[in-house]
């Protein structure tokens, strides 16, 4: 019988799912699990969106361009120049989800072998994405003490090596919701421009910045065109994860050119998606307001929640919808599938994601857990309570 | 200024697209330019699919499980079954159009300096996802004298090596429009449980077999259920390429479930298209007869079209939409490029494949061009009046 490749066999499996098993046998039992584990929002996608979907008018479903849509390329970089990033239609690549915009650009700037720097903890499938690659990812530990804030310069330089290629971060934050300052960006320019590293940013959660901060990309910043590739989606945007449609966006020719290879290998993007996103570019700022009004809200519920419970510590993150918080236990992987396996409050128990599956350090965030706010605030304040009287019956509680 | 990886520099250009600059330059000059040179058919997709999209109802346009949607997956193997495979909706993963299929199919048969033997000439993207696999394809020459047939066993055990993880066909070929027999696969099968090999079989083109061929898949033998990997798309059953939806089929457990991490990095195959692909499972018979018709009418006319150009030699092909013809010149990457540049009849021209991307071994099909016929009759017959006034032109006539 032939056997499947080692590199398979060694390719992470997704770390928000490892518990699914057991919120099914939850569920099975007749218990009522709210789901904090997996960043998929409820909030409605945008009117506009849907309506084009419905409209669409075309008697041939064909391949569009390998780098997307003329059309959608236009109005997307007129989004994009509307946020001050002065980019041309032809910086964008759009791509199968932002999944593959991070497989493609990690492609394109490292080969097998060579490394790209992450602070952690980090969005678990970039290590998917890495081993897929063959290409190293080498982390820095960031604190949760100073709410996950980038870590000192002195510590990326510490880990660059001749096999650098690229910085990788994702702002604001998948786990941890840190929303990078413009002061954090400036260092890192300095520092990619002084090594010769591209900077990738993944900005999914852009529309997604709360209290005022301002939202800071690189394209905001002088001196970076050739070394700045951002990462960018619909999913969080307009809560159209299913359109499956992001991008990448790079003012370098050669690694523009780099990635059309990539994405002419696998022909096109999503064709009735394109549509969508174009239509979704006239989205009204009221659809926006709302859904960041409803996002704080939740997430000031659930920090200040999370806040009140003895011995749980969790920093109130500037942006994304997660949050990621220390919790008086032994080991969040064991407390986790302890709350699906042998608790319940009220028949209700609560799925969460273990910090665990974020960090490459062994034994980090090992009292960690994240939890992706994509509940209304009732049921998250159910899912509040349950938290609170698991710790208290957790056996492993410390 | 950072530097692209070398393997991305290294990575094929895709050789449909290289002459599209010249095809560019006849257009603005005002020339109509026929396109045999993609697989883009004009056949228009069925009703039914198209229905589907346009009465989506979600609020949320969120993701799906990363293996497909659970009634998709069912819906899916009734079509299989129909066809007589004895699949499970279990043995089934829906990808981002059969590229994905392919790749990840590649990567979870294969390790980085292993070998997959692929018959040339091949599907020229193949050369694409091994080099971002980083795994070797071995080719295996087959010739246009027999119509593309198998090369003969004895070829495939000269090259099998300790390396050698898989073999990969393309039923009915793309390129060559060949449609294996049961007497190949029979052979093929033999040699893959002989030395432990995987067989991936990419049946984008199943539906379009003529003559009253019959289709057979691996999945119609015997004692290859460990080894058999199907790789499908619905790109072209239903003319539905801008969909991007496929699917990988495999009973090997260990496979699909390697395949699947590969699946779940990327979290979810298109929303939209689960929907509409699901609907297309209904399309009825008269569509698929319908197109056949025209399908077969069309290869006819290229093919005797073809044959009385004195110097031409064209196999007829049992299946696809592709033909692959032998033309008394020098050169066929010039010629073409040729034709676009230098060369009108009418003010028209005709934009064809040099074969040359679809093979491996330096010089191999010199003289040949791949022509897709997804034009109507009429324009095809000019565009074969353009190739046959094209050829007594050209300088390079031999």
């Amino acid at each position: 019988m032939p056997q499947v490749s080692i590199k398979a066999v060694e390719m992470p499996a997704s770390p928000i799912r490892k518990l699914t098993p057991y919120a099914d046998r939850a569920k099975a039992e007749g218990k009522q699990v709210y789901h904090l584990n997996i960043g998929q929002p409820d909030i409605e996608t945008p009117q506009g969106m849907l309506d084009a979907i419905r409209s669409v008018d075309f008697k041939v479903w064909a391949y569009t361009p390998s780098e997307g849509t003329a059309s959608y390329r236009t109005k997307l970089a007129g989004y994009y120049n509307k946020l001050g990033y002065s980019i041309e239609p032809s910086d964008i690549l759009v791509t199968n989800g932002g999944s593959e915009a991070i497989m493609i650009a990690m492609q394109a700037c490292a080969n097998p072998g060579e490394e790209i720097i992450i602070p952690e903890p980090f969005y678990a499938n970039y290590n998917s994405f890495a081993h897929s690659a063959g290409v190293t990812v080498k982390p820095i530990l960031s604190y949760i003490d100073n709410g996950f804030a980038l870590p000192p310069i002195a510590a990326f330089e510490e880990i660059i090596t001749e096999k650098t290629r690229a910085i990788a971060i994702c702002s604001p934050n998948n786990p941890t919701g840190y929303l990078y300052s413009r002061q954090e960006l400036e260092a890192l320019r300095d520092l990619c421009i002084k090594h010769d590293l591209f900077l990738l940013v993944d900005e999914a959660y852009r529309e997604f910045c709360y209290d005022g901060h301002e939202f800071v990309s690189p394209m905001h910043l002088e001196g970076l065109e050739q070394h700045t590739v951002i990462l960018d989606t619909v999913s969080k945007r307009y809560s159209a994860c299913g359109a499956r449609l992001g991008c990448l966006i790079t003012k370098n020719h050669d690694l523009w050119q780099a990635a059309l290879k990539y994405a002419q290998a696998r022909l096109s993007p999503p064709a009735v998606a394109q549509i969508a996103a174009e239509a979704a570019v006239d989205t009204p700022q009221h659809y926006f307001d709302a859904v960041k009004q409803e996002y704080n809200a939740r997430r000031d519920t659930l920090v200040a929640g999370l806040n009140q419970i003895p011995g749980v510590y969790c920093p109130n993150p500037g942006g994304a919808f997660y949050v990621l918080a220390r919790l008086p236990i032994d080991d969040a992987d064991r407390f986790c599938q302890w709350m699906l396996e042998h608790f319940s409050y009220e028949n209700q128990t609560v799925m969460m994601a273990p910090a665990s599956g974020f960090y490459s350090t062994p034994d980090a965030g090992k009292n960690q857990i994240r939890m992706a706010y994509v509940l209304n605030i009732s049921d998250l304040k159910k899912a509040l309570t349950c938290i609170e009287k698991g710790l208290a019956a957790y056996p492993g509680r410390q």
